[in-house]
């Protein structure tokens, strides 16, 4: 297979990490015949640097002319806390999700049997979980209208729904589910809001279309409760982009472990794979930062190509290299510690 | 001290709990030769049957004719996944936080000793959490402008903050935390939401006039995340209506038990006490519902009233009960169950 991929390295720790997936990728390739053309492209507060601007036209050509995106992570601490800058690294994570269509951001949650006791949760709770979270990504208060009134001292955000965006997302959602556990949890605050209230609608539209999977609704407040109590009483979360960003987050808790969860941002024409994890200023440079999320989210890339084999190659490749302990100091434990290049040497080699 | 309480039970297991309450509360003003006035009103789906109206204006001149309200729950199952529902419990609740101006929410978070192996987190990890959560409880997309546009396919809600709003709260913040730990962190999604960044301007200007207490500003995504990862890193949150709701239910999971935990809401005039749990409507009439929650709500409101003995009165007597095993089937444990109504008298004769 010939394969284009947008490289997205971005900002802090990104470049690093990115490198990392490259070179997994690249022995993928290799050993299952395919050929990947590299396109690195500017974004984030890098992109900013160098042309003023977060996500620069000319990086919207890049990722639209590939095949998919491969993205590392965005943010630099000098925009944060400054209320007045008005560009802003995140602004090119909006406008990209936005321009390239990313309507749909998947997020697996699962536990890692060789770092099950690094979870802040009890190992009972959390052993075999293994849910989804779909969060919706280009619309609700993200893209609504906001600003300011009275003089400065009022402001205002708007959390938009249209029954289309929730539909697509839900389709996905009732999919997924299909595939899985075939359960589908909708996550609202349908007590509250209008916006929730057309999900749950739309939603229950929806459920004749898939008589085999059970649907339930959920309110957010409980379901930040229930994540922690029972992650395995769920299967696949479909939810608006706000509930999406704080639920995601709270879920990669129970892996134990940040650095290594994977995601993907479906859209219709292009997807791209990331890290969770942010930039992680303070480690940038250093070599230390745990590439094993980009690394699994290259994995996720090759699923979706239908690649099933190459990203089970990947998944068994980094299973191996933390039973091994070859792993950076986030997971050494006292142990030796490699540096994030050589974990990525590692898993190129033993691919 | 002659105390008027407005007695508001709600539904499900509202009016079980809440005579928990009142008769502690009666065994404390007898040892303590207070006079308590209880006044009861109707309230939540109760009300809806009785008069059509969640929150009827009768309701509401009790509570603003009292000293405190002492709360239950509200809410009813039958009202749920109704969209079309047009009165429904939660806007009584709603309208009354609104009318009384009950603007914070305050949630403590801790750890009972005898319960800690109860939470799905690990001992080491929660042991000793003090947190306060201040919930801005008025303001924000609960009471924004809703709708539906373009023929019902578009909803929209409102998140709207004014610069008072932030401000009020956050000295409410800045106050309790010069009295704790000294460290305030201001919740929120600056890097997004318009709102979010007046809420931390709002708090940046007030810095100075608290130069004891340190402040610090987090995205609510993250700290969803480290509430659960190291909760002891948290002395007092401020944060919008939104994400109190969510991360104060999240943060509930860490006590191991949703039937201890106590809150009060502000208000300028009068404030309200009650448990954070629900309606729990499956418990109803059964005589099974954990009392504690409400109990200990009665005794945040001793202490509002400043008679610190009285409420420590009733945290030790709770305490008593826990480690003697006195204790409601949820918290049972293999061993005996006592009754809702017997953990009450038992708690009111050992004040
Ligand atoms: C950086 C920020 C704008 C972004 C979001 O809120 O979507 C991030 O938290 C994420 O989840 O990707
Ligand atoms: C019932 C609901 C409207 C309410 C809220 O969202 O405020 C509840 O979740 C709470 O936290 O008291």
């Amino acid at each position: 297979m010939n394969l284009k991929i947008a490289l997205l390295a971005g900002d802090g720790i990104g470049p690093e990490v990115i490198d990392q997936a490259v070179k997994v990728s690249n022995a993928i390739a290799e050993k299952f015949n395919h050929n990947i053309e590299w396109t690195p492209a500017l974004t984030g507060a890098a992109a900013i640097d160098a042309v003023g601007e977060p996500y620069p036209d000319e990086t919207h050509d890049i990722c639209q002319a590939a095949d998919a995106v491969l993205f590392g992570a965005i943010g630099h601490p000098r925009f944060d806390n400054d209320p007045s800058a008005k560009v802003r690294p995140e602004q090119g994570l909006l406008k990209m999700r936005q321009k390239l269509g990313l309507f749909a951001n998947v997020r697996p949650t699962f536990t890692f049997p060789s770092l099950i006791d690094k979870s802040p949760l009890k190992r009972e709770r959390i052993e075999g979980t293994d849910l989804i979270i779909l969060r919706e990504l280009t619309g609700g208060v993200y893209f609504g209208d906001r600003g300011r009134k009275d003089g400065g001292d009022t402001a205002f955000d708007t959390m938009t729904y249209q029954r289309f965006e929730v539909e697509r997302l839900a389709r996905k959602g009732f999919e997924m589910a299909l595939k899985r556990g075939k359960k589908l949890c909708c996550v609202d605050k349908a007590n509250v809001l209008e916006a929730s209230r057309l999900w749950r609608e739309t939603v229950q539209a929806l459920e004749k279309e898939y008589p085999e999977v059970e649907v339930t609704y959920e309110f957010v407040d409980a379901v930040a409760m229930r994540l922690i109590q029972w992650p395995k009483g769920y299967d696949v979360i479909i939810t608006a982009n706000l509930f999406g960003d704080i639920l995601t987050d709270e879920a990669s808790v129970i892996s134990g472990s940040m650095g290594l969860m994977p995601s993907s941002s479906v859209g219709s024409e292009v997807s791209l794979y990331e890290p969770i994890h942010g930039s992680y200023p303070q480690a940038a440079g250093k070599d230390i930062a745990n590439p094993l999320a980009t690394v699994l989210s290259a994995a996720m890339m090759f699923e979706d190509f239908d690649l099933k084999e190459e990203a089970e190659a990947i998944r068994s490749v980094v299973n191996k290299s933390l039973a091994e302990g070859v792993v950076t100091e986030d997971l050494a434990d006292g142990g030796k510690a490699y540096k994030t290049s050589e974990v990525g040497d590692w898993l190129a080699t033993n691919i």
